[in-house]
């Protein structure tokens, strides 16, 4: 890991208001080690490019577009994520402390606790709150997991918006009571690949891609929303706007660490998109060029799809349809076969930019764990802390496990500060599998 | 609606200590307007009476012998109690209002936060903590929709014990997702009737009764004590220490209001075994001594298990196989034909006989809601207020939308508090059924 040389790092102190959510956002962008590289439209004409400003709520193209390292949040916003339950808690595990016999302290930013069960609510309030203030009526998008699916219909069900949601078969399936959750809450559902359009049907009569993935989601919603010009696109990962709304969970992090007078040597988060993480350490990057080495960052990834530890960094589309630009990222190529695994989180091909620079900078240590040893370790988290994680948030478990055993080893009192990222009530059907029948 | 002549009824205001967990629980039968009726045994040489007092733990006999109206908690389970997020919220639904367009005000008793998603960690986690003290490794106890079950697979893991579990196996089979979590936490969960008892093997051979009820499952439970001198039996429900440790729903609840300058006008909570009706209710019975009609308790059964509304006031065994002593109190005869529905914490055929002398004594306006009609309600909170109930609550609910509609006719700016004993987030499948397929 190497300290990075600029120091144009974001303040050390972003201010906290009451009741304790952030009053700003940080922009992780100004701030990063490495120019991000330009999104690329080699089409004719620009169209894709063209078609995502026509699709996209264009306070999110300007969002995208802020060059400010601290962006205000709307106040409506600020009053939305308090009604949330937002700042959520910084806990510590305790039990799971004394299971491993470790000298090292374990904190768990909890975002399992927001209402839908994922941070990915963070986003998809601010998003909704905005596309309500520019007159949208309807909303289309798409899930991998469910989770950012489960968060936009709470958050239309809660302005009076209306949103169609393009889900990953393979996840839409396998997770029957989030399906009816959503139905419930007024979200019409179209498991993908469908039959609504184009590329659903065509990629649908094809029997190896029965699952689906988030990568064919989102060119379907693109294909839908290029359709139907009264709705309007949203996503809930890889891009800026989305990675900036995600900040307020490491800015809550870092007053609740300093509130409690602790100092983190190492944070620790899943990356499927990057958001999480991104939202997570950014607000900590300015730690990192201040400590270099004696503050780590850690990416979990799944082993069936590792494109931090294999993967490629170079230009590719985020969709399958190929309706989005280029960025550059790393990618597994958009072709590479993603196995029928329970982590629908983390199941991609390609991620954020922001994501591809930082890991390109050296600042993050990337590890890959199957998915028997994820489910294991929030095993081991239920009986010791009687708290269910998502399997997502598992593999980030599963690195702090590690670094509290090697701290055990080293006889160092660590400080481990792990993000979890969602809750496991949905995800039962994967536990039962991976760790019932084992 | 009389108002009681006596005026020996709890101190109006009970000591809230820091940081908000109440420091006494509330005995509710020294100030009972009737007398509670004995227990009764008539089998020779009070074999029931004996086993009762053989398989129980004795702190609990304890408690259930205590004439104290306050009984300090213990500071062991104050901590528990804190730990697993006491106080509950109570929050205003005013979107829920908006909808009605009430002038009523309607507050929610938050249960349903709790991380088990209902009340009945309260008694869990205090049962569990004093069997932990008393030495007891092993505990049995039975379970209707699950709450109670969950609620004792949670403690068991959080505090070192083994549970067995007698499930009704109409609800073992309906939540598939609880049962796997009871299995995670490391419980031993047998579906009622089950193999593993004479009661349950001989029910079990009368293809009527393969669904199972609370009644079948207490009496399999208390057998299996019976047989197993090492394990001590443990209930959720109906017998006074449970309706003790769940008076701090109430006395927060009072606090609650107090520090919003509100008053009450009507209370309403649903009723199964009593529990969470007695407990939330127990605290106002004094302002109730003062106030007579002008504060109102409302008890929401379930129309297929009518015990209020049309059962009789007479002694009963609670349990199927005749193990228990009999109490008095209001039945529909243990040989009724519970229906199988998705309420499995209303579906019994007696109750608690606190809940019995309430009643006679004409201190509760019982209502029977149909299953349709109240999912509806569910349904309608969730659309309005983005949280999801559990059927069982959501007969409450709708007693409280009656409450509120109610007040917009006659124009009165009413108070109306409702106990929401527990989440839906393993209701689904009930929800599915009876909206979305509707």
């Amino acid at each position: 890991m190497s300290t990075p040389s600029n120091n144009v790092w974001a303040p050390a102190q972003v201010p906290v208001g009451e009741p304790g959510v952030p009053t700003h956002w940080l922009n992780p962008i100004p701030s990063l080690p490495e120019p991000l590289p330009p999104v690329v439209d080699d089409s004719e004409d620009q169209y894709r490019m063209k078609l995502q400003r026509r699709i996209r709520l264009q306070s999110m193209l300007a969002l995208d577009a802020d060059t400010n390292s601290l962006i205000p949040i709307p106040e409506a916003v600020r009053e939305d994520l308090a009604n949330i339950g937002r700042p959520t808690p910084l806990t510590r595990a305790r039990a799971l402390e004394r299971r491993l016999g470790t000298p090292a302290q374990i904190y768990l930013k909890r975002e399992d606790t927001l209402p839908t069960g994922a941070f990915k609510l963070n986003s998809a309030m601010a998003q909704v709150r905005a596309a309500k203030e520019e007159g949208a009526e309807r909303l289309v998008t798409e899930t991998g997991a469910g989770q950012w699916g489960h968060a936009v219909a709470f958050a239309c069900a809660r302005l009076g918006l209306h949103p169609t949601i393009f889900w990953a078969a393979i996840s839409a399936r396998q997770k029957a009571s989030r399906h009816a959750l959503l139905e419930l809450l007024g979200a019409r559902v179209e498991s993908s690949p469908s039959s609504v359009t184009e590329l659903g049907r065509r990629v649908g009569s094809d029997p190896t891609m029965v699952n689906g993935s988030l990568g064919l989601a989102i060119g379907e919603a693109v294909e839908y929303a290029a359709g139907h010009p009264e709705t309007r696109y949203i996503s809930g990962s890889n891009v800026p706007h989305v990675l900036i709304h995600q900040s307020v969970i490491g800015l809550e992090t870092k007053a609740q660490l300093a509130a409690l007078g602790v100092s983190p040597d190492v944070l620790i988060a899943c990356v499927g998109g990057g958001s999480n993480l991104v939202g997570f350490m950014a607000p900590f990057f300015d730690d990192k060029a201040a400590r270099g080495d004696d503050l780590r960052f850690v990416a979990a990834e799944a082993a069936t799809s590792p494109r931090l530890t294999k993967g490629r960094y170079e230009y590719d589309y985020s969709d399958l349809g190929c309706n989005t630009p280029m960025v550059k990222s790393y990618t597994l190529g958009r072709d590479y076969e993603l196995p029928p695994t329970h982590v629908g989180g983390l199941r991609q091909h390609s991620g954020s930019p922001i994501v591809g620079v930082v890991h390109h900078a050296d600042l993050l240590e990337a590890r890959a764990y199957e998915e028997k040893d994820i489910f294991a370790a929030g095993h081991a988290l239920l009986m010791a802390e009687q708290i269910l994680i998502a399997p997502e948030s598992c593999h980030a478990l599963l690195a702090g496990i590690e670094e509290a055993l090697e701290a055990k080893r080293a006889g160092e009192a660590r400080v481990i500060v792990i993000c979890v990222s969602g809750s496991g009530t949905h995800d039962l059907e994967g536990y039962v599998e991976k760790v019932i029948k084992q």
